[in-house]
């Protein structure tokens, strides 16, 4: 691998780990040589992929929405009320519209809101080194997919661009759709119905179901990544575990709980360490978090 | 395209239209171009690629299997039993058991079950013409899905060999999978809990949710089908749509209501007629239905 495909990454241990990974993997010489068809990686999104701090993009713009169809509520007013009060708001802001209708709200919102601590669109908080990352992958032959707890229709608006992942790469928490005849013909409606939470275990069984192989490389944040990495590291291949770590409150966020659910990173991070999978000090790993812009 | 490329198909106009299609949508000077990344076909299987009668290949694993547990029941048992007695059967044979286990007695049974018509493997059943079809698709590019109503876990075991198709693109009938840690480590075992039943208007559903874009190319055989032909033929772009109509009860079944579930053929052929969609009339236009074994 040419050292200039990962150029926001510092010359570390780390570097060096996900380097020789991937040659090892790839060289049909190598006793560790997987075949393309088996080079599945998975990734969480939110704090993996790009910044969750200090609130998940999804949920501003569900604040947002709410306040733009007449019910604004607060980020105080959601914590008090919790999973109630999020399901709520969710079936206000995310349900009785098409897809097609979403798709159009989404990129709407995505391409005038800011981020309100480096005031550019969200698409722009993901992490260059990780997007680098992707791209090797993908020249590699390896398929990319995105396991995470945020919305699939969501995250299918920007994902494309934002990492040149298709769709069906792409699976989050699943709203039921439903599929009627509307005055325009054939329509599929977002209703309230949860149909899946993809977070914690769900993420193992949700791989299984939209892969139907064991991946041999993953990536998480926080213990809601930890039964993805396990389900990775149980694989007869050779594999590699990457938990990031928020270390860097100068240039992103120093923090070892994700904003919303409240999940950790005790459990991950031990994990990490007994099954010596590789921790990204984000500080210490990383010459550039974000991309120019 | 080469006319050989297609050799169990006769020379009608179903395989003219099909072929035309492929060509329009894959030329760049053609006013009907479509893009790789656009060209998603999908497919039902029991029935539109493979035989479903007498008897869906997954029931007779059911029921082989319920005898095998020392439950054993009968045909004429479970069609007095209705939906319940179909339920208690999955939960019986498809349930309590890690994904790995249930992979390796799909496997042994397969290797093992004859067809009780044409004495060859369950697989061997499948739809010559149609499995050239799907290969001409992947040489030009398109993606090919399979949306059944069958159990993903059961056709995943075979479809690869069978169809060519990686694992993700196999999407049936789920039930839900819980993570655990097992004696032997990580593993997601089989639960009686129905995640999906993936047949009629659930078809467009789980496109959606699996591949995340509309098809441009459709085809299925009975009134469940019908939604996936519809929101397929709603596409902006040329589609084509497909119906197997099983009119040969000489190389294989004639019959207008499928096996076990009783969905009809009279909606989807009408909206064949109404819609210009594609028959298919097995006797007329297949040289040859099952490939040579």
């Amino acid at each position: 691998m040419s050292a200039d495909e990962l150029p926001s990454w510092r010359e570390t241990s780390v570097k060096q780990s996900i380097v020789e990974f991937v040659a090892a993997v790839t060289d049909p010489d190598s006793p560790d040589f997987i075949p393309e068809r088996d080079r599945v990686a998975v990734f969480d999104n939110d704090g993996t992929l790009w910044t969750e701090q200090p609130v998940y993009a999804q949920l501003v713009f569900a604040l947002d929405r709410a306040a733009e169809l007449g019910h604004p509520t607060s980020l105080e007013e959601l914590h008090a009320g919790g999973m109630e009060a999020l399901l709520k708001l969710l079936a206000l802001t995310h349900a009785g519209i098409t897809t097609d209708e979403f798709d159009a709200v989404c990129r709407n919102w995505l391409a005038s809101a800011r981020h309100p601590r480096f005031g550019r669109p969200y698409p722009a908080t993901v992490y260059q080194p990780m997007v680098e990352l992707l791209g090797v992958l993908d020249r590699r032959g390896f398929s990319c997919w995105i396991f995470s707890g945020g919305g699939t229709d969501f995250m299918r608006t920007w994902t494309a661009d934002g990492y040149g992942l298709p769709p069906h790469r792409v699976i989050g928490s699943v709203g039921e759709t439903e599929f009627r005849i509307g005055d325009g013909g054939p329509e599929l409606v977002k209703t309230a119905k949860v149909g899946t939470i993809n977070d914690g275990p769900q993420k193992a069984s949700s791989i299984h179901r939209h892969v139907g192989q064991r991946p041999i490389m993953a990536a998480g944040n926080t213990d809601g990544d930890l039964a993805m990495l396990q389900w990775t590291a149980a694989s007869p291949y050779r594999t590699l575990e990457l938990v990031v770590h928020h270390t860097d409150g100068d240039r992103e966020y120093a923090y070892d709980r994700d904003p919303i659910l409240g999940s950790g990173t005790g459990q991950i991070l031990a994990a990490a360490a007994e099954g010596k999978w590789t921790v990204i000090d984000m500080a210490a790993d990383w010459a550039t978090v974000h991309p120019d812009t």
